[in-house]
């Protein structure tokens, strides 16, 4: 294997806050490394569309705090394509980038695998998405963020049912994944929480309602995750409704506003760690693989095993202990 | 008259941020000028089921800054006849309070003004409402604090929008009264506001948003309140989504979120100019009287008055100049 | 006349929240309106080092919610000089700038009134700086968002004052103006507010805080504006601490951070609304004004009263106030 | 040993946030599993003072999101002599507190680990200190809400550094620890780091800062914990600014804001989970231990090892990857 001597980095699927911090430690560790560094813009069809533009170490100054990516993203139908991936590969040749970073989910990991397989292309993939679902590390990018973000509108929605004595039904992001419902529910403090990983029996739910009704409770709030198995917060609000009637019911969709905003402490810092690690590891002479933190170590992982083994395994303890906290 | 005594203070309708440094001011206005203040739980509810609370200067220490209303606040049917406000009556007249502050929107002013009436109770209004659609004040609590929320989740909207080429569509509160709506739009620098006064034919909609495309705009956010007369984000959205391929669409409802979070600075600072005004108002014998700001001057303005003229203005210059600054 | 073809605008002396969105405006304005528009970086310094750069209405996209300023500022020395102000005015010349919109505070505007009184270039001020002590606007550019930061500390310094028993200076911006003291004081329920227009005696102080502690009161807070007479938070709590035991006692100093952060709705709108009417004015034919806020209504004030009136008059009543809700 | 029938809970030293989240968490765990839990005020001070209160479920909604301690805390020095302990244990013994945890830092343990001992009442304690610096636990309570409130005002910072080419010098929280120092200003970008644990030349400062003008950097922040060796802020501050002057030099001390803010959703969750789980050991036998999470368990460590081992221990690597990305 040659050395590298140009690096393309790109964002890919949704964006999550930290994807800029990460960028900006991608470039400087390469220039640091004496590498030229590549932005590909829009992912997979900027590959395509030859969206390169060179960064230099003040080309990222300023954007640590931001949410969002500088690179912006898309979605690409053509690269699942081979004649897509064939133009990609070319363009990248053209351009002399001999490696690439790729900042994103379980998609863009699938996306790297293919290119770096059918083409022997050097690839590192960074976990970021709020979702927290990807094997081969303890977080990924954005989710502490999503989470803060989910938790200040529970509080903001705390005091308004605390005045009125109502129930609220908050649906958060989640279709797989109850990562984030679970942590923000048990910080905010909610009185049961709804996730795709485990069936909730409506009937169940109102009984645990009922009972804090009784036991003098004014409000209560209800975390559901999209994805679980009754439908998400407008349907459960509904039947619970028909039978249920100790307090007014509101329904609240907290929706995109969960990706945004400025990256916490905690995702910028492993946002750092990743993309200097990522980089590290190319020169090193690795590929194919996802850098990810386990414990408070940087490891990797092989990018196949990250992408087929994705799920986020559901802390039945922390749900448990949910139950009894909030009685 | 005789002089005043004892004062009842509540809150009634829906929350608004500021009403706890509003009840602080009252009560603390109270005690310094000798008077004895009660706290009435959950508004005209509290005064038929005898929710009386009696309350000293410390009771009211760090709340100033809380969302919600320590005092809560509840709609009453029961307040709405004869019979419930002969009970209210009675039950304020064995607790001694010979004269209330009322803090809430003009369905709050218009039990306190019929109370007042019948039963010759002095009787000061607050304008405690999000919606900022009371004659006589230039500002109501809670405003400034709910605009501020929309515009955070505007902001962090803004940062997936962008890195996404998306079109978003937020909408908002405001049934009657578009001023949030139109002010965050105009701070958030959204692309259009749809606003409760003004029709708005989808046909423009469509072409400003496709003279953004084609001015090189990668993404669009819509502001939506929910009296709008195309019935609201959700439909909006759908008709817009027919004819419309520059983005992908995205619709965002922020809901309740709206109401709660810490007062801004403005609304606390006018939180305790009203409470305290109210209170010098009532010993001062003033009666059937809404205390608001206009200008930087406080003035009272007949209850009356400030029931029957409650509609927001439209600041047409804001709106026209909006369209501009969003090119 | 001739009419105006190429607008300048700048920033210049501390920088403020809410410049950013103020540039928006004036960009997009004058493009809409068929000028060009120039940015000059760093202020008078830049017209001296020809920063000249060419703004179209994407330039300014995604700044409206960024602190600091995109044009960055600078304290400039040689433009004072009689011979600094020529070779300036000869470089927006031969750049073809012949209007100018200068975004600061009183030093900002008596640069501008002597470059367009010596060489007849139509200029509009408009008032950007914390302190809120501009004469002809009710209210200036970043005003809001300082007074909502210190709040913000405020709240955060009540958590741990509330859960010690301590005694707490703050220290906030505000040499000659009380403005951002006195309203943070009255929104955190400040147990005492020093200011620069008033003296306050430490007896009196003591006496207060006293009081407090007499009357229960678990700890304190005191706002002190760094121009207060006594020589600031920390002379005032040493002289303080001589005498008074109830509390332990411990002095912050919020500095420069009160400059900065993301600016609130308030301050966008303002913003927006500044620099969209004064373009509109530059175009109408006026100069040598400021535009500015009074109720709610743009008005032009000429820009040496402006210069020459700028202190903001202390609110009596508000510091009475003050004084009542903090028992 | 007979079975635990009421349980006293308290904090203790320097408030953190996170401690109210995890005094509900323990009052409720031990309501649920039959236990009465008493709250006793003002720490050690309070059981010689006799300060307890029955606490039920009810007694403590509402706090999960607050900073400070509901139950204050206080330093006793009477509780350090023999004398004061006998007291405060017949005080217990006569409430009928038959078990105890403490929640606070190595001070608080100290204190916990000699009553323990002197007579055998069994004791858990919970790591409530934002200096993340005990031994036993990954994090302690109040760590990750800090470093974001640091992080919060280094952003602000950093808006007004750039606009005006200033170098920052941020003194932070940190006696001991670099913790919060080191992880802030990573997440922060800072240009350069001094911490406790590491001398830092003043000679290699200014050449690090030297070489960042030079590359063009418009700005600099630094971050100084402030047990650093050259004697805080200030004294960096004055000791660069004889012989640098590329920038105007600017220092801020965040001080005791640092300690307070709504909880983060990691701290939150945590200390659910840490005061969960100290009842349980009580109940299930154990004493004289500290509860602590090690990677995403929960881990009972002898609180004697946690007193004598508690200092954090630089992470060398990230101190290394930080002065790469602030190229």
């Amino acid at each position: 294997m040659s050395e590298i001597k140009k690096i393309g980095v790109f964002t890919s699927g949704g964006d999550a806050p930290g994807m800029n911090a990460c960028i900006r430690a991608v470039v400087r560790t390469g220039i640091f490394l004496g590498k030229e560094v590549v932005g590909i813009y829009q992912g997979y069809q900027g590959m395509i569309d030859k969206k390169f533009i060179n960064m230099d170490a003040r080309s990222v100054r300023n954007i640590i705090q931001l949410g969002g990516t500088v690179l912006k993203t898309a979605r690409c139908a053509e690269f699942r394509t081979p004649e897509g991936r064939a133009t990609a590969y070319k363009n990248l040749k053209e351009e002399g980038i001999d490696a690439l970073v790729a900042i994103g989910g379980d998609g863009t990991f699938t996306g790297a695998e293919l290119l770096s397989r059918e083409y022997d292309i050097p690839i590192i993939g960074i976990p970021g998405t709020i979702d927290n679902d990807l094997y081969g590390s303890d977080f990924t990018l954005g989710y502490d963020t999503a989470t803060n973000t989910v938790l200040e509108a529970i509080d903001k929605i705390r005091d308004t049912a605390a005045s009125h004595d109502r129930l609220f039904f908050i649906e958060v992001m989640g279709r797989d994944s109850g990562c984030i419902a679970l942590h923000a529910g048990v910080a905010g403090g909610a009185e049961a929480i709804l996730l795709p990983e485990k069936e909730t029996a409506i009937d169940d739910l109102i009984l645990k309602l009922e009972e804090g009704a009784l036991s003098n409770k004014s409000s209560s709030i209800v975390i559901i995750a999209e994805g679980e198995k009754n439908g998400g917060a407008y349907n459960v609000a509904k039947r619970v409704k028909e039978r249920f009637n100790f307090y007014d019911i509101k329904v609240t969709i907290l929706g995109h506003l969960q990706r945004g905003g400025t990256p916490s402490s905690f995702d910028r810092v492993l946002a750092c760690r990743l993309g200097y690690a990522s980089v590290k590891a190319l020169v090193a002479g690795e590929s194919r693989k996802m850098v990810g933190l386990r414990g408070n170590l940087i490891q990797l992982t092989d990018i196949v095993e990250s992408i087929n083994n994705h799920s986020y395994k559901l802390e039945e303890d922390l749900l448990e202990m949910s139950a009894i906290l909030s009685i």
